[in-house]
């Protein structure tokens, strides 16, 4: 797409997250089957319809993490698999509900399950599939695990019901959106990560440590898309280009645009966003906007900033291939949109 | 409403929930007081749409059932109050879950959340309060309850999948059906009943005989609920007669009818039921061909069955004020639709 990043910034290499996916590879084949054997149902709709969204390429970064943490905290048992499959279908569940909620027609390049199936499928097995994560990691049998991830799916509802009440309303400011994607992203990621230490019985600040890595890449991770949604390409994103548009989101791109907009501007984006009164060629106004704000730009620039605190926040734990396949995640996840 | 049932039968005595209602009224004071607590959220939505169904007068018989079998049990700790509370957040994520599948203009008399506060609301604010529940489960630390009830919840998210694929099949017969409703709506009063004995500490034999007595309690439930829908009026009922027909449920009533239905007969669900072509006339004429073959009277002769086992399955418990109140809110089940 073309941002173009400040020199005096730290630009992040292109990278990839090839050396975390390689050596969490035989891990999380278990954590696959895990995932196909939970979504199985004699009431056969609902492994079509998690397998629909299942199988269709998401990088399963998050129950990647749940991985990388407990194997960078020495965890050696069998745990780590069945917490790891929760993460992604407390995920899951939350897509398939997102796409009744925002009344989306594509997710990771498909069809969205919501139009194949319905809304009350997408409701239900979403309710089914969040059952079974809170099943696994009962098995699992750690309190602290459950205490984390449950509060999580309580913090996710939260953060997606306080981006509802936002929607619409261009006064939203920086500090605010941020709680949202704290909330409704970054959340999970941060316990993703922190379940990691929890059960490989690590002293509470390494706790505290993978837990703000996870918060902090979550937030980058957020804010990426937010760009990409004015100016990836829907392949790249597996969703419609200005998809955040035309639902009235609030998102960083527009909050930095509009504390420097024009009247005109300001006349713009409330009858666009706030009113959703949107027509032929006003997201190509948008996306001009933006860029003459720079506004694409401010936004990658806070995810750098994120980025560098996700690295901090690992500082204690000792260099090794783990630790350094996590900072290429970082830097991953901020070149998607570089 | 009239349905005459044969004097040959245990006609149920016209009861009352009051005797249950007046031994767990200060348990039950403490239970309102947590789910007021944990309503709780800044993002001020939440309370609002979770308030306005859990404070529309349920009868809260779920989080009843969990205090009254822990105190049978002679449980003396402080978990059953958090247990009961996470029931109710349990069922009250499947109200406002089923709300949005069923498409649902009213809900306990009043408008249904969605229809104030938008799909998207009911949706995560069901989210949320599953989250809640979760949490609450996780303080109480026993993992047997935590265990019974998210598989309560995996399996109420399948029945309601498979009620969703059963819609419009005219031809689903009576074990498809109790399958169904065994799992939507009798697994969860199984899980609040069960988790009595499990927290109290008692055999293995008590958590069976609870579990038995809720099962058996909810099938009745949901039998006269299926009565009433073709019967009750709107104000005995919270919700519009007709719903079922309307939404193509292939309930009870329905199936012992086409069982014994002409070849009109079958033509005319076939239309309604199966391709939800409803014209005006065709509640009252289902409820004629309903009256003709005697179908709610089959169903209440069922629903007076699982009662019986219901109250069977109590039987090595001694005879004391609770059982006694147990047994009335089998008796007060059913004469809802006498």
């Amino acid at each position: 797409m073309g941002v173009i990043v400040p020199i005096t910034q730290d630009k992040p290499k292109m990278a990839g997250i090839e050396n975390l996916v390689g050596q969490m590879a035989s891990d999380m084949e278990r954590v696959n089957a895990m995932i196909l054997s939970r979504t199985g149902s004699e009431v056969t709709m609902i492994p079509e319809v998690a397998n629909h969204l299942i199988s269709s390429g998401g990088k399963r970064l998050r129950p990647m993490l749940t991985l990388a943490m407990a194997k960078m905290c020495g965890y050696e048992g069998e745990g780590h698999i069945k917490l790891a499959a929760s993460v992604e279908f407390m995920h899951t569940a939350t897509l398939l509900h997102d796409d009744v909620v925002d009344e989306s027609d594509m997710r990771r390049g498909k069809v969205a399950a919501r139009i194949r199936w319905g809304n009350e499928a997408s409701v239900l097995v979403g309710d089914f599939l969040l059952g079974q994560a809170f099943k696994m990691m009962v098995e699992v049998g750690s309190l602290r695990a459950l205490d984390i991830l449950s509060t999580a799916a309580s913090i996710i509802a939260e953060g997606e019901v306080a981006q509802l009440a936002a929607a619409q309303n261009v006064k939203t400011n920086e500090a605010a959106y941020l709680h949202i994607i704290r909330s409704k992203t970054a959340e999970l990621f941060a316990a993703a990560c922190e379940v990691g230490p929890v059960i490989a019985e690590r002293p509470e600040q390494d706790h505290i440590a993978c837990r703000e890595y996870g918060l902090n890449l979550g937030i980058v991770f957020q804010l990426i898309d937010d760009v990409l949604d004015y100016g990836g390409s829907s392949a790249q994103l597996g969703k419609n280009v200005g998809d955040d548009f035309r639902e009235g989101k609030i998102t960083l791109p527009i909050i930095l645009a509009f504390a420097k907009a024009t009247d005109p501007e300001r006349e713009f984006w409330q009858r666009t966003l706030g009113e959703r009164d949107i027509q032929e060629g006003d997201l190509e106004q948008a996306m001009a906007i933006l860029k003459s704000h720079k506004a694409l730009e401010g936004t990658l620039e806070r995810a750098i900033l994120y980025g560098n605190k996700a690295r901090d926040a690992l500082a204690d734990f000792p260099d090794n291939e783990i630790k350094q396949a996590l900072f290429e995640t970082i830097d991953f996840c901020i070149s998607r949109a570089s």
